[in-house]
């Protein structure tokens, strides 16, 4: 497997300004996330304090930020995380799509504002989990209940409902798609909590419970505490120094998920800082195995 | 004395972005330094890693910049530092044209490459100085010597010209001016080193040794401990955390100045903190006198 020398999970401000500072430095990038860039930002309205980029539109700046990395080769690997972790000398970095390798990380996710569900936490790894397609293997001819926030996540469904035998799909967005067959979609429930005894996931709503052997939360977002284990944060965001390190060495993190301010140009400036400390971690690495 | 929301001190991309940040949210700014920006920036060659100026010249850079503040209404009054005096509620800023005071104060001075003479820091304040307008008055009938850094400095000889008997000028730049009269100019002179004893100063140099009542050093710059007595350094950087705070209340620091990586997407990054925490201070203070 390739081992990228920096995985970069996000594509705001903080992600792209690390995956073009890296490429300054020479460094393998594997840059994760929406090619869209960063929806905070390209929904944003008039930004006025970005330097150099006086009155922008969001979607201007988003449009600049893209045009910036493409025109120094850097690309976009369009998957979402599912979990980040430490392997020693290197990091097993593991996605909907695939498994990847890197010897250093930076996470810039953004800000989570989404609350786990009662129970979420409680019973995630048994009963509760992130990633159907990653788990499907594990349901053949059992139920499971999917929380949908994305109409990406329809392919998922559907994976899941090859080996499934029955697939409860609560979709918590606009849905428009056609899934059928052994897939039961029902609009407009909310989840309230989670429970999981003997063997069986309840998930409790505004309206029924439902009951499965298995309850996926496919949310854009997962709690950083979730995607890295062992990660130590700073209320409910990821702790840092100034160099942008986190307790896990060779790990670092920059932009909303380190804290406010939540701003544009705080984000690329702690990017650029994350950037460096990676290439510093990965100068050490180096010595160190020659 | 108008008395400004938040005096900052240095015009590169920190105290750039810190004065526009500040001027979104409301405060009123006094913007000290150089118009030109920081010559750092408009001598770089071409910049690759500030997100969303792609591939720019540091003069297009600088240029970009300094449009941005001067948009939003932002001026810069040019005048060298001397001193920065916390007074409790609000800070005095001794400049050479004058005296200002502001709530509080942002220091974006950029990296000190000059390390201090042997000698003057014993001496500062006996013997040394670095402002000779300041001082002007003490050296009626009294004999200076001047070490200067740039053409600006020539009309501060001029003025302390006035009231001494004698000045030595001994620039450290390409000298093409014309002070004459009372005042001596000696080109290519390296100072070593100054002492003082009995009322006299000396400065050693690579050719001989100049006497005189006191000495003037007209750096670009002061060191930032030197600029605000009892500031905390963390080696030959101001010590801020991750809100840019100082161990002075109501004094941020960023960019350059608090360390390295001395890059311009970072320095930018942390004018805005900077500029935030400054506000959040302010809110405080409001708080607190109400």
């Amino acid at each position: 497997m390739e081992r990228f020398d920096i995985a970069i999970i996000g594509t705001g401000p903080a992600g792209l300004e690390a995956a073009i500072t890296a490429k300054v430095r020479n460094k393998t990038v594997l840059l994760l996330g929406n090619k869209g860039s960063s929806d905070k930002v390209s929904k944003a309205h008039t930004i006025q304090n970005y330097l150099g980029l006086p009155n922008v539109s969001g979607e201007d700046m988003s449009k600049a930020f893209l045009a910036h990395a493409t025109s120094m080769g850097i690309e976009i690997t369009e998957d979402k995380v599912n979990a980040v972790y430490s392997m020693g000398k290197y990091f097993a970095i593991q996605c909907h799509s695939g498994d990847y390798e890197a010897s250093s990380v930076i996470v810039a996710a953004g800000m989570t504002t989404m609350k786990p569900f009662p129970g979420e936490m409680e019973f995630l790894g048994r009963g509760v989990s992130y990633c159907a397609t990653c788990d499907a293997a594990l349901y053949k001819g059992k139920t499971a209940i999917i929380i949908a926030y994305s109409a990406a996540d329809e392919e998922e469904a559907e994976f899941l409902a090859e080996r499934a035998q029955k697939v409860y799909y609560l979709p918590q967005y606009e849905y428009a798609g056609n899934l059928g067959g052994n897939i039961e979609v029902t609009c407009d429930v909310k989840p309230d909590s989670i429970a999981y005894t003997e063997g069986r996931a309840y998930l409790a709503t505004d309206k029924d419970t439902y009951t499965a052997d298995g309850i996926f939360i496919l949310r854009e977002q997962i709690a950083p505490s979730q995607l890295v284990p062992g990660l130590q944060m700073d209320g409910n965001h990821i702790g840092v120094d100034r160099s942008m390190a986190t307790n896990i060495k060779g790990l670092f993190a920059c932009g909303d998920i380190t804290g406010a301010p939540y701003q544009y140009i705080k984000a690329a400036g702690e990017g650029n800082v994350a950037a460096l400390s990676a290439v510093s971690y990965l100068n050490e690495l180096k010595k160190a195995t020659e």
